[in-house]
């Protein structure tokens, strides 16, 4: 039998297993100790009055086995908005099928039904099996840049003397 | 006398000057040619019924010299919302009095009074000036990583088989 693929926008009911599932993509990029959410968090980021992403959810008949979580951007250059995907992952007992690839498009089409000019997202140098996916995929590779951040002690100590 | 630096909102008004800016920005990065948008586009963008970007405006003795375009992020590791800081230039013939600066701790400040976890941004790597003005203000420099995008034709492609 055909497996049936299903993917779909996430409800208030995904919270448990998207949370469950951005822990174990932060184990699999070998940050568990930088998962400093919980649930309640996420829910109310996803699903609150004043949502900051959005995501998707892949099944593999009818069980939930992946999931993109994404939110807009802004090009200067283009002047039109984007959508950046922040995480993108299928538990790898489940990678087969090209359930990866669906989700994946998925989050392109609403790009282009948004009028969006890029889809962006960053990946690690070391993680082969995703660049391979990417470069499969058609996507630049943006080597020339470096992201930067700021955060905790660092972005409080900047802001102090606004 | 001291030199009075203002920052602040930018308005509709502000338009013409961002966009000349965002060139000036763009032609000092090597890429003029990347520049697609318009003034219509930008003035949608910012200011239209549903804004994709924000704006700061410089100002050195009531004469707009720099400017800050901005959007909101999500991190699925914190569930917490952040800051992308897309463009911060301020025109070479200014660059002193630390307008800069006072610009780059404004969205900062702004940052952390939205609840913000991180401020976000990319350099590029040998805009040297760029990269120790952020090493002084304590920013991580992210070099695992390597941004990813799929635009124009290929994100049409990806999207068209989802």
């Amino acid at each position: 039998m055909q497996p049936r693929i299903e993917i779909r926008a996430a409800g208030e009911g995904d919270v448990a297993f998207i949370f469950a599932m951005i822990r174990a993509l932060a184990e699999y990029e070998r940050s568990p100790e930088s998962v400093l959410g919980s649930e309640e968090l996420l829910r109310d980021a996803l699903f609150g009055e004043r949502p900051h992403a959005e995501a998707l959810v892949a099944e593999l008949d009818a069980q939930p086995v992946g999931f993109a979580v994404f939110h807009g951007t802004f090009s200067t250059w283009h002047c039109r908005p984007g959508i950046w995907l922040e995480d993108f992952y299928v538990m790898p007992e489940h990678r087969r099928f090209g359930i990866g690839e669906r989700l994946f498009r998925q989050v392109a089409a609403i790009a282009v039904q948004r009028g969006c000019s890029r889809l962006s997202w960053t990946a690690l140098d070391w993680n082969t099996p995703a660049l391979n996916f990417y470069g499969k995929m058609g996507a630049q590779a943006l080597d020339e840049w470096t992201n930067h951040r700021l955060s905790g002690d660092q972005l409080l100590a900047v802001a102090g003397s606004a």
